[in-house]
């Protein structure tokens, strides 16, 4: 089948489906893999390199006659108007946020599935690409925070004498704030975390973190992510957090559910507490922030000298690796799909929703949207 | 005495000379402090903080009238001027490059150290400036440089599969050498480093980072500093450097002299050969660059795709710690000149040429511009 990789559109988004390392995977199987011209190039893929690993390149649209499509960001309607009708599409599709997209696809009997669908079940971790984009999500996270701090993260013993490690409080330890607490450890600074999920507390000291533990009752939600909680456990929450946050050098704020508005976990008088110079990250900002006065792209810095930094496309600032691993999740995502005789590809790619994985993420098929059990 | 600190006023320069921590170490030995309003408020430290540790705090100029003026950047020729007679200034005061300042030292009869002809001697460690600074550029060079990679600088072993660590070569092992190997290492980067002395070797393998052997003479300095180079030996040099630098994900480079052009390790050639993507941060780009095609200051993306970061002020972006360890560095230099009988302070500050550590320090004296043995 005809595998296709278009050169992304969205402002900011420097990732690519697929990296030239990985096209033998697909090729051996008897597709064939199509490049637009250029759409490794923010990611440090050149065409050349495409081409040495068996890829196709095509100046222009290479959508039209694709049997399949990847891609990192959703298709907009247009580019999926312009799929035949059957072809298939992966990206990160949110069933909340993408509704145009998804409109289209069951308009042009477009089969859509969205990697933000894929289950949190152990077989489909090498497919979990808002995981493996979350790892560098948190990595930035806490490299963006020492290169904004200035103070120095390690403890430093100098003939001028020591100088203490800094203090960084991470909020939210799913997989990005993991990520984040273990740079800002190898860096050298103290961290302490907290989540709402208790239950992340081994992981935290695992790493060499505090965790942070409050006087109140756990939230553990499905699929491994937090539940939402009422407004006055919130606030409660923001009275026993603002201690820890006061003395913190660094915060970095995590709490982000793919499709939803990420909680508010500090306010502005929360961040005024903070000494002059201190440093925000919020991850979050892009759907809304955990903290008050964060603006996605931008670094705010407070009337009290608090820098807050908002987070915009984090993942693409680390596009090489990020569309290496994003590509990795997405061709075994493929290979899931590639039917196969007596242990031999057939050369078809197809949805089987006996499987719980492509039942998961499959949005759209045969011009219908899916209702979903959850 | 009444020792006085200006707000700086070099642009870009946010560090301040003392910080109030340090600020009780001269006023219990009778001394008063003054602070200009606003000198600390880019490092993160207030009026209010200084005021609380037992300094003074005086709106607008600070200089007539003081004993000692504690600069980081050496005070102008007007700053100078309006000095009194017999006044002692202490600065990064360069004698190659601030010989306007060091003329209007010795017109107003102004005694003027200069903080970069501390000698690198044991007894001195605690007032090198020189070294404190380069530690927070070093530390600050690696951070850059992991913030602009697009590549992660850890081994990563995740559901989708290992991401190799990145390659870092270090070019210059000094002190900012060394802190940028250690930094870089802290990450979990895969270092090299090399330096024309190569008695640094074994402090590079105690990082766990590895030596680059070429086959050249050594070249050991004096005061611990490399010597200058044959243009036929830099030539050898770069080509033996060139398949190094080539497989590098980042090149750090950190070869500079105070108040010398630094050497040109890197031609533009060289960088063509680093894959698109790769990093170049050079910490010597303020004094020419160690690196061709670096500009102080900005980020330079070559057509090849190399992003070249030219260093400007880099302590100045740590400044609250760079501020805590010259403030150290200059107050041990002040305690060393000041007077006491029988254990007692005198109150006077007094430079005593005997000191081989103030006879190195002190460029003019008297209305003098003493004459250096070195």
């Amino acid at each position: 089948m005809r595998i296709s990789v278009p050169k992304e559109i969205k402002p900011g988004e420097k990732r690519v489906a697929l990296v030239p390392d990985i096209i033998s995977k697909l090729t051996k199987l008897g597709h064939e893999v199509f490049i637009e011209s250029g759409a490794g190039v923010a990611a440090d893929y050149s065409d050349e390199q495409f081409l040495a690993a068996g890829a196709q390149i095509k100046q222009g649209d290479v959508l039209a006659n694709s049997d399949v499509v990847l891609s990192v960001q959703p298709l907009t309607p247009n580019q999926i108007r312009s799929l035949k009708k059957g072809a298939l599409t992966i990206s990160f599709l949110s069933p909340t946020t993408s509704t145009d997209s998804i409109d289209a696809a069951v308009s042009a009997s477009v089969t859509a599935l969205s990697l933000e669908l894929v289950p949190r079940i152990s077989r489909a971790q090498s497919m979990d690409a808002l995981t493996s984009q979350a790892l560098c999500a948190g990595y930035k996270a806490a490299l963006v925070a020492a290169e904004l701090s200035p103070k120095f993260f390690p403890l430093l013993m100098t003939a001028a004498g020591t100088v203490t490690p800094a203090k960084v409080v991470v909020l939210g330890t799913g997989v990005a704030g993991l990520q984040a607490i273990a740079t800002a450890k190898r860096l050298g600074a103290v961290v302490s975390a907290y989540d709402v999920r208790t239950s992340s507390a081994d992981e935290v000291k695992s790493m060499g973190a505090k965790f942070i533990s409050l006087e109140l009752e756990a939230l553990e939600g499905a699929g491994g992510y937090a539940r939402e909680m009422t407004e006055e456990r919130a606030t409660r929450q923001r009275e026993l957090l603002t201690p820890f946050i006061s003395a913190a050098d660094v915060l970095i704020t995590t709490a982000a559910v793919p499709g939803r508005t990420a909680p508010r976990l500090v306010t502005a008088a929360m961040v005024s507490h903070m000494t002059p110079g201190s440093v925000v990250v919020d991850l979050a900002a892009e759907s809304g922030g955990n903290v008050e006065g964060s603006v996605s792209g931008e670094l705010v810095i407070t009337k009290d000298g608090v820098k807050i930094w908002g987070a915009k496309d984090v993942p693409s600032q680390l596009a090489f690796h990020a569309s290496m691993l994003f590509s990795r999740n997405v061709v075994n995502l493929v290979l899931l799909m590639n039917k196969s005789v007596d242990g031999k590809s057939t050369g078809q790619i197809e949805p089987d929703f006996s499987d719980e994985i492509i039942d998961s993420a499959t949005i759209t098929h045969n011009g219908i949207r899916r209702e979903k059990s959850k």
